[in-house]
Order: C-alpha cells, then structure tokens, then sequence
C-alpha cells in the first residue's frame, strides 16, 4: 500500500489493522489464489497476525485444525494456535484465554453447527472472541457451520427440495456475533433458497444472507458489508413484507410472503446492514 | 354452485364457463385430489368438456397422452382428443385443426420444452390454441414443459447448483401465450432459484415465476394470477432494478441484482401480472 507519509514503514506499524468479521459460505479456495483467506490473513495484520483456529464445529478437529495452520503458516503468520476445544470445560481454559487476549485473527472451520454452538455458547472464550470481534480488536471468520453460527438466530439444520414451509427449517440460537443477519451457507450449491425463506418467515426482523461457496459477506465496523470471492450472496429482506401465512400455516403447509426485498450481490457489491440497501455502483455515493 | 335465478339449469348452461390459463410446476397429482387436473377439467367445462391432449413435448407421447385421457375421462369429460403430433406437418393437420376450433380445454403435457417448440411454435395449430387461450375462449394448461413454454421468453435448459450467471441458462422463444411472464418449473424442488435469477438478469422487463411441483399459477381474463396446489409460486419482479453488472459480465461470472422484489405465494393468493401486486388477504381489496 502506498503512503504519502514519510515514514512509511514507522506510519504503517502504527496504523492499527483494519479489522472485519466474514462469513464464509463454505469450500472456499484453499489452495490457488486463496482469495477469502488471504483477506482474512490481511485483516488479522498479515505477518504480524497471531491467529487462533477453533476446530470445534468438525467431528475431526485435530486434522482439519492442522489443515488451516498449515495454510496460514504458508501465508507467514507470526503465530498460530489451535483451540482443540471438544468439551465444555476446556472453554474456560487459562491458556486459551490468555491467547485470545493476545490473537489478532480467530477461524472458526466449518462441521456442524450444533456442536459449535454446544460447546461454546456462552464460555468464556467464546464471549472474548465475540467481544473482540465485534469491538473491532480482532479479525473474526468463520466458514460454513462456522457462518451458521453468526446470527442471533441461527439455522440449525433443515432439508432442501421442498416449498418453504415451517418444518423445512430447524431454527436455534447462534453465537449472536452479527446478530441482525439469519447466514444460510454453501446456498445456491445445495438448493437453500427455500429453508432460507422459512427462516425470515419465522423472523422477519432480520436479514437473510444465504452465501455461496467460496464466497464471503465481509462485515466492516461503519455497518457496511462487502462480498469478496467466486459466488453470490443472496439477501432477503422483508421490511417491508405486507403479508405472511407464517402464523396461521400449520407445520408442513407451504408459506406465503408478500413484498420481499431480494438483492443478489457479487464481488466488490457493498450492502448496508443497518440502512439495507446495497451501494449501487458507479452512482457516485460513498461508503464509509 | 348456488344460483339465485329460477332457472338454475338453464342458466348455467347459459352462461359461458369461465376459461384460464395453468401453468403447473410438473408432478401435479393424478391419483388423489386432482386439484390442480380437476380445476382445469372444471374450467374447461367439465362434463362438458371437449379436450384436446398434446404429448408432443414428450418422447413417449403415447404413453402419456393415453394416460391424461384415462384421467380427463375419469372425471367425465364429453370429448377427449390426443394431438399426437410428432413432426410439424402435422400441425397442420385438418381434423385436429377442426377440434382445436370446437375443444372447451387444451392440454400440454411434460417432456422437453425445446421439442414442444420446435415441433409446435407457430404452427397453424399451436397458433389457434394461443389465440383461444388468450382470448379466453378455452382453458389451456401446460405442465413442466408445457408451463416452460408460456412465455415469449423460455428457459431451454440450464444448470444449478452453482451462483447466479449467464451460462447457467439457455434462454430461447416460448410459445408466448404468457408473453410477461418467464416461467421455472420444479422450482424449489430442483433448484433453480439461481436459474430464473440469470433469466431474469437477461429479461429483467419480464416476470420471473418459479412454479414448484404440484402447484399451478392459474392466469385468468381480470390480469390476475392465482395460486393453486401444494407447493409455492415465487414470483421474481425487476421493476425497481437499480443495477446489474449483467452486461458487463462474463459469461460464468456471478450476476449481481439490486432491488428486486420477491413475492412467495400460496393456495389462494392472487398477484396482479400487470399491476405486480399481490392481493393481499384481510385488506377488503377485491380482486375483480
């Protein structure tokens, strides 16, 4: 990045990094350009980044733990520790604590998220991590389950090739790191438009993102969010819904939503989560 | 029906039957309720009826022609014709042309759009089912490829699975009996949310309608679409459009929409094709 500073590189050691929050929608390149998570390895302080891997959503953490290490010590982070978290108890472990203190980036892998949600609700380090992330300290990601889990509500699991209706749906409490959003992930790939409407039938105050695969919602701290990545992003808004079935329909019955908002955003596509409405490009208006 | 006149048998013999077009998303139900067959049997005058049959878009149009006649004689229509139409010399063929004049209700039935067309598409015979259809002198159904070909815009074929983009649908002409309107069949239940988003990014003028299975988007004369059967009707309107990067993409680059709005309709919701409203219920508004 170019400085008109004189002192280049004392000026970017005191910038602080940028941070952001990401939702991944799952599968993303792990192995070319590695575009998402590079981004994130960039907003955790590139070099200087301390990253913490929390493995806990996979049923094999100790590999897939290793796999990610592996990626961002290729990339040249300065440290990189994995929470190998598989019960409760070893949430409120001093040391972990003591490095979420310290990290600049925490992942969080994909797997299930129930079993994220189960083991870390609610612990200590959990509550850091989302404090941190949302405050801005830190750089905090997640893919697939790892995505699930950032709304207050959260999608717990459902089916696909049905109508929206309440039983395709399983809804439960995520982690509440961007509480305003329902995540849907790997959406267009597994056919999730349908369970991502039965969602925002059951809450319709928040805001649908489904995410495809190797894709990313980027949440920054001015309420903007930014897609980076090779898919779409879906956003289903019903503000402005005039009609819905969703209390009188029994579990089962299809859903009725009238006037939803629908936006489909692409690489470089910005969308404000709080105003919601995307940035339209080239119309002159500025971000931030 | 009640009838308040004196005369209830011959006044309801008086009075014309009250003619539509379905559209049916595929897989409507032939053995239990019938809702969907029985509606169009209904509107086509039900004992009445003189049916024209054509299996055309299928390549076992014998089979399945056969077995729409066992239904529409099941339910006791008067006449049931199958247009057994393999090549479009046929489709000039007298006596068909004589029924096509004298039918109440026209059937298309499941296959390949892209053979129903190209066997059909303006011909004198197909050419006179529009008219009547569109005029409301007959009801005219068509299921799955049949319902395809409703538009003057018609999705082929395509993928899904992937992102919104240029090359997940191959856009040709419909039979235009709809012209407003791109119709998608088995629509949640095969995923082709991401399909009729990229057909829409190319015809954004017209109406996107992804018809799930087992459900109907019946049109009638007033401008109104009604929903019937099982599933949803997702209507997808680009009115309010406020970017798309789809002249500018690549082909297999992921598309971006801006403020679409999204309707999901149910068993008896009404949405206006040209006013693109939904009637909403409870609001006293009356539809006709």
């Amino acid at each position: 990045m170019l400085q008109s500073e004189s002192r280049p590189s004392e000026v970017s050691q005191l910038q602080p990094t940028k941070t952001a929050i990401f939702a991944i929608g799952g599968a993303e390149d792990k192995v070319h350009g590695r575009e998402i998570l590079q981004a994130f390895f960039q907003r955790s302080g590139g070099h200087k980044a301390a990253i913490a891997i929390v493995p806990s959503a996979s049923r094999e953490p100790a590999i897939i733990g290793e796999r990610y290490r592996h990626i961002f010590g290729d990339m040249g982070a300065a440290q990189i520790e994995i929470f190998d978290i598989r019960d409760r108890d070893q949430a409120s472990d001093e040391q972990y604590l003591k490095y979420v203190e310290e990290c600049t980036g925490v992942f969080l892998t994909g797997g299930d998220q129930l079993r994220l949600c189960g083991l870390l609700a609610e612990t200590p380090i959990m509550e850091r991590i989302r404090e941190r992330g949302q405050t801005g300290e830190i750089a905090l990601a997640g893919t697939s389950a790892g995505a699930a889990v950032m709304g207050h509500h959260m999608i717990g699991g459902g089916g696909s090739g049905e109508s929206p209706n309440r039983s395709l749906v399983d809804m439960t409490m995520g982690l509440g790191i961007v509480p305003e959003v329902v995540v849907d992930q790997h959406f267009h790939n597994r056919n999730r438009m349908a369970r991502l409407l039965s969602a925002i039938a059951i809450h319709p105050d928040r805001l649908g993102i489904g995410i495809d695969e190797d894709t990313c919602a980027m949440f920054e701290q001015d309420g903007w969010f930014q897609i980076l990545g090779r898919g779409t992003v879906t956003v289903i808004d019903a503000q402005a819904l005039s009609h819905t079935n969703q209390l009188d329909a029994d579990v089962g019955d299809p859903l009725s939503l009238h006037s939803l908002r629908l936006h489909v955003l692409c690489h470089g596509d910005r969308f404000h989560l709080h105003q919601r409405r995307p940035l339209t490009p080239m119309s002159g208006e500025k971000s931030a």
